[in-house]
Order: C-alpha cells, then sequence, then structure tokens
C-alpha cells in the first residue's frame, strides 16, 4: 500500500511520518494542495490524504478514476467544498475526520475568557510599553460567575467539565438533551433564560444559517450588565457590530472572538504591515476587552495529530474493507 | 464608632463605601499612607485601618496612643514591615486578612499556563502587526499534562480542583499532607519525583529563605524536557537566570512568572517610555515563551473587596470585644 498526503503544513509531517513508520506503510508528503495540477503526483498511489479550505475541482477526481484511485480522506472535519457529484461518477469513496480533539477547542474557549478576565491582552501590551502597574485593571474570578453553555455536544460538554473545576455555576441549553447533563440539572428551558441567568454565554453550537444570529441587538438586551461572550463557534452566530458597541457603551464587559462573521480571506492569512479593510475587526483587535484570535482553538499538538492519524487510518480500512466508521455518505 | 482607612486605592472606595453603609459606621476615606504626619488626620477617631508596603514608622503609634486609639487593622496579610516594639509599648492591638480568595490566586497561576499553552502572548502581538497565521504557533492541551503542585495550602488545593476539571494529571507534594489530597492518593514523596514526573510544576508555598531556590540550575536538570514553570508564590524561590537559560536553550518550554526575584521597585510602578537596568527582565518580557505579569494574581474584585471588609470587620470586633479571630499575636 502507497499513500499520498496533499496540502501538509510543516506542524502535520512530523506525525504522518510517525505514522508511516509504526504502521510501516509509504506515505509522500506534499506540501502543495491537491489541484488538477498537483494531482498527476499521485499517479502510483493507492489513496489521497487531503486537506484544505479551497474547493476541490472536479477534475481532480477524473484524474484520480483514470489512475485507479478510488479513496479520498480528508483531514478535517468539513466536506462542503468536495463536489459530491464528481465523486459519484468516479466512484470514489469519501471520508472525514469528525472529531479531532473536542478538548481543544473547548480548552481554549477558557483560556480565552480566563485571559479577558484577567485583563491579559492589555497587560501583556502595558508591560511592554514597562508600565508595571495593576491598578485600574483589576480581575474578575470565575468561580464567582454563572456561565451559560449553548450547546451540549462533544465540545460543550467538555467545556462544563472544566467550568465545574472552577466551582463556576454552569446553566447549558441545546435542543437535544444530553443524559448526562440532564441527569446534572443543568438544562434552562430556553435561550432566553441562558441569556438572561448568564454571566458569560459560551457558544459551542453549529451555525444558525444566513442572517440568523444568536447574540445580537435584540438579545443583548436580555443580558446580564457585566456579561461576556464567548465564541470559538462559528463568526455568524454573532451580530459583531451589535456586540461590539455593547462592549463600548458599557453594557456588557467584553467577548472572546476566535471566529468571526467576516473572517475568510484575513484569518490565517499574513497582513502584516498592510491596515485592515474592515474597520469593525480592526476596532475589535484594538479594544482590550475583545480577545480575538484567528481560528486557532482548534490547534494543537493532540489535534493535528488526530487530524493526521485518524485520515490515514480511515484510508487503510477503506482499501482493506471497502468502508470505514468515516466514511460519508454522498447521497445526502 | 468612627473609623479611618488609610492608603486606600480607588478601586478599594466602593467596597468600603458598601461596607460603610450596611453597618452604619462612618469610615472616612484617605489615599494617602499612614504616616507620622497622615496620622494626624486620625484625631478623633476609634480605629486606624491601613495597607502600604512600605514600613510603618514607630512615631505613628506614640500618636495613636496619644488620641487613644489602640487598634490596627491591615487590609494586607503581611505584617513584616510594622515594628511590633513600638505597637506593644502603646498597647496597640494588631490585625491582618489572613486570606482574602485562594481562588484569585489559583485561577491566576492556571490563566497564565493556559496563555503560554496557547501561545496568547505571542499571539496578541502578532494580531497587533495583522499577522493572522496560526503556524507555527501550535498550542498544547492541559487535559494531556502531569501537573505538579508544589505546596497544598488553601491556594495550592484551590489550584489542584481546577486540574482536575481540565483532566489533567496531578501529583502533589508538601512537607504537611493534607487529608483531603492526601485521601485522592496525590502526594509524592519529595520534591525530586515531583520535578521528575511533572510537565507542570506549578508553586504554591512560601519563600524557602535567601538563597534557597526551589527550581535552579540543578534542579532544571532533573525536569522533564518541554516542561513548565508556574510561579504565582515569591519570586526568590526561582533562580530567575537558570530558568531563562532553559527555555532559551529549549530544555523547558516556558515559565508563568507573576512574582520575580528582583522585582521591589519595578512591579505595581510606571517605567513606561524609560529602559530597564535590569537587562534579565528585559529579556523575560520580550520573550513570548515567558508570560510575565507584575504580582497581579490576588488583584480581584473578590479579593479587594474582601481586603476592604474583612478588615473593617477585624476592626469592629477588636473595638467591641477586646480581640478578634485576626489578631497577631504580637510576642511570637
Amino acid at each position: 500500500m502507497k499513500l499520498i498526503d496533499f496540502g501538509v503544513r510543516e506542524d502535520e509531517k512530523k506525525y504522518i511520518q510517525e505514522w508511516s513508520k509504526e504502521n510501516d506503510i509509504e506515505v509522500k508528503i506534499v506540501s502543495d494542495l491537491l489541484t488538477p495540477e498537483t494531482v498527476q503526483l499521485a499517479k502510483g498511489y493507492d489513496g489521497i490524504v487531503a486537506y484544505q479550505q479551497l474547493p476541490y475541482d472536479e477534475k481532480i477526481f477524473d484524474t484520480m478514476n483514470e489512475f485507479g484511485i478510488h479513496v479520498l480522506s480528508l483531514r478535517n472535519v468539513g466536506v462542503d467544498n468536495v463536489p459530491f457529484d464528481a465523486l459519484k461518477k468516479n466512484q470514489i469513496r469519501l471520508t472525514n475526520v469528525p472529531s479531532y480533539s473536542p478538548e481543544a477547542i473547548a480548552e481554549y474557549s477558557v483560556t480565552g475568557l480566563m485571559a479577558l478576565l484577567r485583563n491579559m491582552k492589555h497587560m501583556i501590551r502595558k508591560i511592554d510599553t514597562h508600565d508595571f502597574r495593576w491598578a485600574p485593571d483589576i480581575g474578575r474570578e470565575l468561580n464567582e460567575l454563572t456561565v451559560g453553555v449553548a450547546g451540549t455536544g462533544r465540545i460543550g460538554r467538555a467545556a462544563i467539565k472544566i467550568y465545574q473545576g472552577f466551582g463556576a455555576k454552569v446553566v447549558a441549553y441545546d435542543k437535544f438533551h444530553n443524559p448526562e447533563i440532564e441527569k446534572q440539572g443543568l438544562y434552562v428551558d430556553d435561550l432566553d433564560t441562558l441569556l438572561k441567568e448568564s454571566d458569560v454565554v459560551t457558544l459551542h453550537i453549529p451555525s444558525l444559517g444566513k442572517g440568523h444570529t444568536l447574540i445580537n441587538e435584540t438579545s443583548i438586551k436580555e443580558m446580564k450588565d457585566d456579561a461576556i461572550v464567548v465564541n470559538t463557534a462559528r463568526g455568524d452566530l454573532i451580530d459583531t457590530k451589535a456586540l461590539y458597541d455593547a462592549v463600548a457603551s458599557g453594557k456588557l464587559y467584553g467577548a472572546v472572538l476566535d471566529v468571526y462573521e467576516n473572517e475568510v480571506g484575513i484569518f490565517n492569512s499574513d497582513l502584516s504591515g498592510s491596515q485592515l479593510s474592515d474597520d469593525l475587526l480592526d476596532k475589535v483587535i484594538k479594544s482590550p476587552r475583545f480577545i480575538l484570535t484567528p481560528h486557532i482553538a482548534f490547534y494543537t499538538t493532540k489535534a493535528v495529530k488526530n487530524m493526521a492519524t485518524i485520515s490515514l487510518n480511515s484510508m487503510v480500512q477503506e482499501l482493506q474493507n471497502g468502508t470505514s466508521d468515516n466514511e460519508i455518505n454522498l447521497d445526502k
């Protein structure tokens, strides 16, 4: 068996090489993305592993079929950028990595919150100028706060465990009740109640679809004074302008944003030295009351290792058994 | 009853005023420190509350005696800067606030660690320059690490609860075994074992005395590669030069320092615009692998409120009963 892995970043190489050694299977590592041109490199290989945010061109799959390659394993969750029809036409099966580390995201959401409660962004900037005064940047303690967890999937549940360790009061909301969280009696009846009762509202739910935000001018009015919003889920859950205004006016304390509604083309890009054309983002970055990071919550050694190895394991299953635990149903 | 509170910072005023209203006791608020000159303001008052890091002058206590004031309540823990003999000569009783929020310090130590594990200092600086790339700043997850807690007093135990919520493995060391921690089987036999087994070593012990460090060239050799040191306790527990060199050489991953062996005169001062004469501190501040803050772990709304109100409550006890729970034994 010979595999080829496309779009590999520097930090992924180590884990792919270790897997290759442990499993005694050749894996060619390619840093280029998978395109109609680069797919030529796959000739003679049994399966293709890839990860990219750009769309996969249909022509790739005609070539794969021509080369007798019938499995594409992705190293990530999302499959929106893969044209299913082209896969089906060429009898290509697709796998993803449905979960690589819910803890990575849960831990990051708490990290961002703690950084905000202790004014870390401002303190780092102050200390860089040699201003070592504490005041007026007094911190707040998490053990005194009520944390409202919106969404009790794997990530939300991992976050709940952490918040309970801090001694915070936790309330939760989800359309689907998890038995463990139900048993603990954490669920409130609706999102309104969650917003009303929480000092911290942390989002661990999927996008609600275009134009549907959860945090906006109306819902912010329901929230407690000095409340905090944490979003490591999807940028379009928040009307960022309304959130910024609420923090600037002093209604809300601040926010942790690892995602942003207009992040595409900015996050994970190097725009250093250039002005931001997005005024709102510029203000958010400047404000000490916003911990803004470029979609890095998932980005840990554990998560990257899992992305690298789970995708390869799925490929081996597919090639040996004709199917795998992580195969995507292309007819859905 | 009429009280006077010296050396009051802006962020303390609110809590003193609230206490005064709730208890219907007049409290005069003075921002100046307690000196032989300012003590004149105390004429006609029944008790003096104070907080300062500078030594209290002996002459203060002669004047207090003259004014018939026989209680000094401190808003902090330390009493090293009070001349006990002068108190005794003037029949003045002394109280302190032995514990205002162990959680403040425990939470901060974890905040600093998480900030380090997720490269927060470097990410904030990067984003300020509009560099939004993740790589190469990959994070590490706390749930995969072993945390060694040195010192299982109130702060260490509060930290242990938080680490357990994260799912980290905890080992602990203390000369005095706490029954709860003992029951959980967390203690290792000696500090050497703690250093050898831990990915994170977090210090919650008092100073070992002049010239005795816990983290130094010799002990660092015992530590795991890529280990992290967290110190929110006392600066003189660490040979900072040896720690810096170990991080710079790649032996250790980094450190969180909220205290520093040469912090006096620097921490809580505004040195902005000036060069630091301390080269080592300058290098520590510049390094993304050191989260250095100016002794702010204690500085939360809850802690400040407790310092303000516990000192006033002790004063009331002293004036009503001639003693209090927090009275210091001046003969020790």
